[in-house]
């Protein structure tokens, strides 16, 4: 019951701190305006976090988390690797969601990682797990012959820029064009230059 | 000889509050920061600009402006469809050295973007050419039979999130993968799922 307690306090923290984070900046926040914002005292904080740059480490680490279950449980779910692709594909539209109102800590990471080598490889560390992962998949298809031979690494480079394009552009401009489609297009025609047959669930 | 001199100036003091605004903030710059930086009195600045936010603009509505150029210029130079992509995505390193360094001025855009709906319009506004210019290249290849009946819509917010993906990894990590490279091979992998006959220039 206590352990409980504390998470939710330890959460409300964070919670209040990518708030004002992306609302103010990192350097104009400090400890107590994210306490207030939390509801919680300074003795709390500290119980939790040894300082602010901590919680900003801790956001950042955190930062895309859920998308590595996402990718995860699509991987378990088994099938051809054109079959993940695609279901990875339709995962966009959470992706989305989660994505609106997130911008203002994101370019706040951004900021911070220019001035400090450990963000900057905190914020990288995402986009090469994802490459690795798709570079993974692509193997499997190539193994399974789904897929023809070519260079995994560059597919999945390829595979990850078309995700990260589309999220930036839903993020910044989500009436500019149907996003998820674009995506579960995007995928689509890819497969098809990847040499898939990718006649599975031709209407979306 | 006058307007030559006018003309310096007027870069000059653009290209000081690029540095000033991407360092510091663009809340944080003031005008005497930017005429110091580039060693100009108050009264040249005034003279150019009515405010600190008309610099900020006109930055922002220069901002890829080299690259509008240059797809004019590839256009410019005839050919098919799917050659004309293949261009464009040579034309990616010259693109890539160009971001290096402007990543803090970017942040600053997108952050302003963040508070004020004129900024979000002109910082969207480029994506939206990219968008419409790379539909009209896929309408062209439909017409001439070398690319086939796809939604010219969807296809340029595939080939727009693409490059956008492409350039921002390149620029947050550089080392990551031959980014250039990638480019050219992700607009194969394109070319071939868009049903074209990719055999033109096999290898780079």
């Amino acid at each position: 019951m206590a352990q409980q307690r504390a998470e939710e306090t330890r959460w409300r923290i964070l919670e209040a701190a990518a708030a004002c984070f992306g609302h103010g900046g990192y350097d104009a926040t400090g400890v107590a305006e994210i306490c207030a914002q939390a509801g919680v005292s300074k003795g709390a904080f500290y119980h939790h976090f040894p300082s602010k740059h901590a919680v900003f480490v801790e956001l950042l680490n955190g930062w895309l988390g859920g998308l590595d279950d996402e990718l995860a449980t699509g991987r378990a779910v088994g099938g051809t690797a054109p079959e993940w692709l695609l279901t990875m594909a339709s995962l966009v539209r959470p992706v989305f969601r989660a994505a609106e109102g997130q911008v203002p800590i994101f370019l706040e990471f951004l900021t911070q990682a220019v001035r400090d080598p450990a963000i900057w490889q905190a914020t990288i560390a995402p986009y090469q797990r994802y490459r690795a992962f798709f570079a993974g998949v692509i193997r499997k298809g190539i193994a399974e012959g789904t897929l023809r031979p070519v260079e995994p690494d560059v597919a999945a480079q390829v595979i990850v820029s078309l995700a990260v394009g589309m999220v930036l552009q839903g993020v910044l401009d989500p009436q500019g064009a149907d996003w998820p489609r674009a995506a579960e297009e995007g995928v689509r025609m890819l497969l098809e230059g990847l040499g898939a047959e990718s006649k599975s669930g031709g209407d979306s």
